[in-house]
Order: structure tokens, then C-alpha cells, then sequence
């Protein structure tokens, strides 16, 4: 293969940057931080880009999993920004982008019982590195919400149904995945909960019915929350209910900057 | 071209009929049968089979899609025998299947403002011919069902939440895809519409309140009218609630062919 | 029902517009301009929001059906700014905002023996109405890509796939999907055809091998005739391989505003 | 709650049978048996039935959720026959079904440089017992395949794409899931890697390109191997193209009981 022309390496004249360029839905085991655990082991899918200067054709695809392979399980989601400027040497790049998306189980006792079992949450992880490391980190919690119209208007019972409440926040002072998942848990009509038994139904149900809320209602008081937090600097809210009446779903969706004027 | 060697036509050694062979997730525009409307226009999604037999080393894959385009549009829904005759024929095949899926549409309106949209239904036709044609039409329906459990237990309300049922059927008398859709509409604690005004949400609520239901007594229900109607021969029900209290769901399933005894 | 409340029209006190909020996956029929035949029957996805204001508690999912099924099939996609214009009267709203995703079907003549057969590209409208009117138009395009290093480093043979191009432009002039479309097919290593017979298919072969081209070498090639085409303002594209040798893909993408300096 | 209603405890008069009854799509971290490093953590997707007699009205939904946290993680794969009797137990059924997917890594060394990073393959086990334990293991292997018609057509190059090859086995001597998936990589036109530097993907493009091989040869070299392992009772094959000059799929399969005449 001596002679063969490295064509990723040939110059380009076409004097176009690539936005973000490289490899999309690995598939790698990961180990992350567990507030009540110390650690837990999952599955990610990752994305893993860069920028790529006008000047030059190609990336180098296979680079992008060897800076993977070199920092592995144990070391990949604690050092995500060793891990980005890492791939910026070996790509020759001026910046570095990957997004990590993964389950993550946390133990959950049912409200009455008291039984615990493990509740599955899909998180976010959006890590940038060109001057500047930026970090989002993003939760999806299934929830209960109950419609307050139809309570309203109802001589008895209301639609309720799985929504799931979607949030990311970019912050400058750490927070737990379990702090996200919490906030959003005690915003919806209730929480929900792998395992609930005769006592623990009662108790959700009745919950339910007590705290109704539309997606508005839920993508409001999450914003004040949020508001509220001063580790947190920007964030994106989104509510969907799989609607028990409809075969379309009710969505909302607020995103505020902590500079921005809210309102 | 002239000296290359038609490698599909080449006589295969290895002994091994393939049950199926063909092409997968064929997008295509049908006109389907409508009950209200005479036709509707949809799209489908394909797959086409044959059986190859053990000497033949490769099936000819544009044969199917030459096929396809001269049913065309018009002629293929309504022709499905003669597709599959032809098919056949094309393929020199002893056996050929189809599986169409697509979107269909009914006008629903709503139970007390009477207003009218258009509902969508994930719709199946499985059509085989080796010696004997053979046609399975399914439907996939959105309800609402009631927990039964919850409602005795709670004091007030009563978790719900969006359902699917699925029912297939082989039959010797022609069925319409809404007289599957409406059996299984009135099995549920309540349909679902695309449009629901206060009062027709009001009468849902109450409705499903009034009905509710347990994936096992929707498959049940289900089952007991299937087994009455001499049109059909041998069915599948199945139920999915996307329960509302839990982000996994609830199934059951009943599978009868009429010759079979039951319980 | 006379003194049940109406609970969405309450005025809300939390000083928090919703940046969005409404129905999503509402499946419709629609009926779309076809360059070759007029008009052409498909089944769209839809999302349709309006922005909320802040002292409204919430809005009223029915109006959004409402509204769209007073357009129907054959008003809906020729009169998007109206929809818009109608959908924030009928909500009270400052600002509408909707998405169409929908298969569109082109026929395509296989390049040798000209069998002309339909192929389905999936496509995008994304439209808002505040004060001003926008629309952005998307197209997904399967095409054929070669891999350049491959090709150059073996002695023969080279590996190629499947790639998805995603093209979506913003503009002041009308564009047809069919343009955009063809913008993208003339890019890749070779275009893909829904039928081939052998005569085509040792075309294509050849075609691709003579064209390898890498994501970087698509996007920027589709960037170089997007800047030069005076119609578009603004454009996204985006090229992943479904690549033949790994089980991830390969990914690029380059955003451009007109403005925008280059490179 | 002393006088509420045990619902799901009541008689049921229907006289009907429920197939199947139970949760599904849990969502569970497991721990799998690994040939190569003792145990790997993943992630799987669980449905647990049961199947419910005709005089039930209700099976408890909580129980399942309940054996399986008694079996967690460490017991829970290792122990699927006693996880199945004591779900058995615990829901008073005559049978008990579970199925299990979940990624499972191998280590794979690219075939010239030698480098080892982790490839991902979907994985199946699909669990029943009712006086008999069965189970049938799947695997899902993505490899390469170059098309033998295209080759023999063209002056240069052939198409080749992405495949996914599945297999599932019925078995009474153990196997690894290892051995399942190096028998199909075995079989395709190429293995596919995470990782190929330059000299390896030299190797693997000229590798396919001397290794053409239709769905319809995929299929009957798997075949053949299947016949010939003794442990082997039961199996079915399917290969899917993700065709490189096409926007549909190619399909074939074969399925077969060691009793079954073939061909």
C-alpha cells in the first residue's frame, strides 16, 4: 500500500468548513456517576463529531473511536472534556462535539408500600470543546397527568395518561441526573413507578386526581423551578401527553436563557 | 454484456428450498376500499415473497417491483389474488406472499357535538398463494380503557390511559376494515376521537368511568364476538395499555381458530 | 354543564408564555403539488403550536382539528400562511407554527432500460406565522455513496451503501421538492432506483465506482450549488452512511446563512 | 381498603383462556454470561406473561415485578428457568413466557492491524415453561454483502451494503451466543468491525469483493452449518440488505426442524 494517495489527507480547494463531521449511533457500554450507587453500568449510543477545516478532504473515521477505546468505560463520562480535546488533536480539529445518549436506572419506592424497584429514565449528555467546554445534560421522565378540564367538567373520574416530561439544562455548579428527575417527578399529576401494589394504587390514583394539570400547567411550574435554581443558566423544557382520549398527542414547550427577560 | 453469466438463473447444488425470498419496505401509493367513500388514496408499506426452489440459485428482485407496476396503483388492492398469481408466474415460483401495511381513514364524529374528522388506522393485509389463496386483514385500534382495579380502590378517579388493540382475522365472507374498527371501538371503556368539544369530553370521561376495562377483559369481550360472527374462521386479539402509572405496559393476548376448542 | 368552569380560559398568573404548545403526530391526508402530474394523494405527519400567552392558563387542543379540517386535504398545503393566519385567530395567539412531514412519490426512469417505477422520498414543511410568514422546505433522498479511500487503497473493489442526504432550505422564490430532490441525486456517487434490470444495475455499479465521494466530498458539493442557487437564503444539509463495513454511520452536515461568511 | 373489591381475584364466566398475560416492555439492567470475560453488564427490554385460566378475571400485574426484582440482576439470566416457576408460583398459571432483548459487546480485533474495540449485536432469549422449559437464543449480526450479479455485470467495483443477518436456535447442548454470531460472520462477504485502519479496510473491501454473496447464499450457507450442529434442533435464518442501489430492502429466510425433510 505504499504509493496509495492518503485521500482523506488531500488538500481541499473548495474552501467550504464542515459543520460537524464523523461517526453517529455507536453503540458502547458506559459507566456513570450513581448519587446513591457511587456507579452504575449501561449502554449509550453515541454521536461523536468534529469540525472539519476547508482545506482539508476528509476526516479520519477511525480516529474517533480509537481516542473511544483509549479512554473506555471507566474513564469516557468522567473525563468528557479530556475526552473531546483528546479527539480534537488526534482529528486535527477546532472543535469537538459528542452527544451520549443512554437508560438510567434509579430505585424507586412505591408511595404506600414502601417496595422498591428500579425505574428506567432516558438521559442527555451534549458535550462541546473548541475554546470552550459547554455540557448539557437532559432528562425524559414518564409521569401521570390528569386533565383539570375534564375533572372539571366531569360528574365523576378524568382522563389521565403516560406523558412524558423531556428537560436539558446547561448550569455552572454540578447537579445530579437525580436532581433533574426529581424535579420533574414532583411537578406532574403524579409520579409514576415500576411496581405498585393494592395500598400504592389507591394512593397514586387519588394523587392524580388531586393535583390535575395540563401540559401547560407542568411546563410552567418546571420553568419556575428552574428559574429558581441559580446553578442553572439556560434550560428547554418540553411536556407530550400520550392523550388516553386522542391518538394525537398535547405538547408544550418553553426554553429560557437566564439573561433573556421571561414572559 | 453478452458473455456475462446470469447468476440468478444458475442451477443451485445445495439442496435448500428458501421459504421466503423477495424485497422489504417497498413504499408504495394504493387506492383502498372506503365503506362511506367508495375509495381512499393511502400509502404502504411491502414486503413481497416467493418460495425458491432448491435449485435455483437466485431470485430475479425486479421482477417484483415489475409486477407491482403493472397492478399499479388501481389494480393492486383490489387484485391481490392475481398479483400474487402473477407474482408467481414472474418469480416461476410455487408460492408467493404479501404483506401490506398502511394508514386508513375514517370519518369519526364526535358523541354529542356530532363533529366530524378523520380518525387514522394502522391497517394490515397478509395475503399468501402456493395451491390456495389466503387473506388475513388486521387493524390496530386507539381506545381508552379504565383501570377496573383502580376505580374500586380509590376513592375518587381512576387511572386511564391510551390503549391498542390489534385484531387479525381470516375469514370466508367478506368483512370491511370498519366493521373490525367499530367491534373493537365498542369492546373498549371508550373510543377515542381526533376532536373532542367540553361536552363531547365530558361524555368520554364519564363513559370510561362507566366502562372500565382490564387488557384481559378487552381481549375476552373480544374474543366472545369473534367467536359469534361465522364470517371469520380463525382470529388474533391483542391489547396494549400504555399505562398511565407505569412506563411499561400492560398486554394480553387471545389467538382462536374455530375448529379448536376454547377455554 | 352551564356553571362548570372553563378551566383553560382562566387567566394564569405565572407570568410565562409557553414558547410552544399544541398537538403533535396528528396523522391527515393531504394532497400536494406534483411538478409531473399536478397534484399527488400522500398521508402527512403533522405538528401544529401556537405560542401561548402568558396570562392565558391554557389553550384549546380541539380548535387546532378545527381549524385544520375546516382547510381539509385539498386547502391545506396551498394555503399554509392561511392555516397559520386562521390557527392563531381561532387560538387567541401571536404566533403559529406548523410541521408536514410526509413520503413524496417521484417516478424515476432506471437509466438504461428507462422502466419508469415510483420512488418515495420523505419530505418536510416547516411553517410559522408570527408577523412574517416562513417556510422551510426539506427533502430525505437515498442515494448511493463509494468510498473514495477504499476504492483507492484495494486492489479491487470498493465498499459503498446506502446513504440518507437531508436537504432543507429556506427561500423567496418557489422551489419544487423535485428540484431539490434532483440537487441532491446529481451529488451522490450514483442515484437509487426503485427497479433496475441488469443493463441498469451494471450502470449504477460503474456510475458509483467512477464517482466515490465521502460525506465531506457530498455536503460540500451540495453546499457549492446551494450558495450559487439565488433562490435559497438559508440551507441545512446533512449526508449519513448507513456504512457497509461498520455498524455505525458516517455523518456531515454544513448549516449556511447567505449572510453568513463562508468557511 | 378493607371492603373494596379484590377485582382481579373474581370468577370469570367468559370461559376463555388468555394466551397471554402480562408486562411488557420493562426495561431492566442485566447481568449476561460472557465467554471471553466471565460476565458482561447490558441493558435489556423485557415481556414477562403468563398465560391466565378461563375462570380468572384479572392476573396481578405487581407479581411479576416482584419475582423479577427477588431474581435481580446477578440471578436473573442464570436462573431463567426457576425465575419462569416462580413467576408461575406467584401468578397461580399453568405456563409462564418471558422474552429478552438486549445488546450484548464482543471484543473485535481488526483483521490486519490487529486493533480491539467493542462491536455491539442485538441479542434475543425468548423463555417459556409450562410442564417443559424451552428457550431459543437469538442473534442479530450486521455484516457486509456484495452483490454476485453486480460484480459479474460491471467492468469495476460491484454494490455492497450493510446487512443484518438474524439467527434463533431451539438447542440441548449449550452454546454461546459467541458461536452463534462467529458462524454468521463466517458467512457473509465480509465480517464488519468498529475499527479498520487503512490496511484493514484494504482487507475487508477486497475481502467482500472476492466473497459475493445474494440474501438467497446467506441464507443456505447458514443453513448447511445449522444442519450439521448436532446441539441444533430448531432454527430460523433471515438476511435483510440494506441495498446500496436501492431504497427497499432484500429478504430472505429459512426456517427448519431437525425432523423436517429439506429442500
Amino acid at each position: 500500500m505504499k504509493n496509495r494517495v492518503d485521500i482523506q489527507s488531500q488538500t481541499d480547494l473548495r474552501k467550504i468548513t464542515i459543520d460537524k463531521v464523523g461517526v453517529k449511533n455507536v453503540r458502547y457500554p458506559i459507566i456513570v456517576e450513581d448519587r446513591a450507587r457511587g456507579t452504575q453500568h449501561t449502554v449509550a449510543d453515541l454521536d461523536i463529531y468534529v469540525q472539519l477545516p476547508h482545506d482539508h478532504r476528509g476526516t479520519h473515521m477511525s480516529r474517533f473511536l480509537e481516542v473511544l477505546n483509549r479512554f473506555h468505560q471507566e474513564n469516557f463520562i468522567p473525563n468528557l472534556q479530556e475526552f473531546l480535546q483528546a479527539t480534537k488533536l488526534a482529528l486535527k480539529a477546532e472543535a469537538a462535539y459528542t452527544t451520549i445518549k443512554f437508560p438510567y436506572f434509579m430505585e424507586k419506592k412505591a408511595p404506600v408500600s414502601g417496595i422498591a424497584s428500579l425505574q428506567a429514565y432516558n438521559c442527555i449528555f451534549e458535550a462541546s470543546l473548541d475554546n470552550n467546554f459547554q455540557l448539557i445534560i437532559g432528562v425524559e421522565v414518564p409521569v401521570t397527568s390528569l386533565c383539570p378540564c375534564s375533572r372539571e367538567i366531569s360528574d365523576f373520574g378524568a382522563h389521565n395518561q403516560r406523558s412524558i416530561i423531556s428537560l436539558k439544562v446547561r448550569f455552572h455548579d454540578f447537579i445530579w441526573l437525580e436532581e433533574l428527575i426529581e424535579m420533574v417527578e414532583d411537578t406532574a399529576s403524579s409520579q409514576i413507578y415500576p411496581l405498585l401494589k393494592r395500598v400504592d394504587e389507591k394512593f397514586v390514583t387519588e394523587q392524580a386526581y388531586k393535583n390535575p394539570a395540563f401540559v401547560e400547567d407542568i411546563v410552567r411550574e418546571l420553568t419556575l423551578k428552574l428559574m429558581q435554581d441559580n446553578r442553572i443558566t439556560d434550560f428547554q423544557v418540553e411536556a407530550e401527553n400520550l392523550e388516553s382520549i386522542h391518538s394525537h398527542n398535547a405538547y408544550a414547550s418553553v426554553s429560557r436563557s437566564k439573561d433573556e427577560t421571561n414572559g
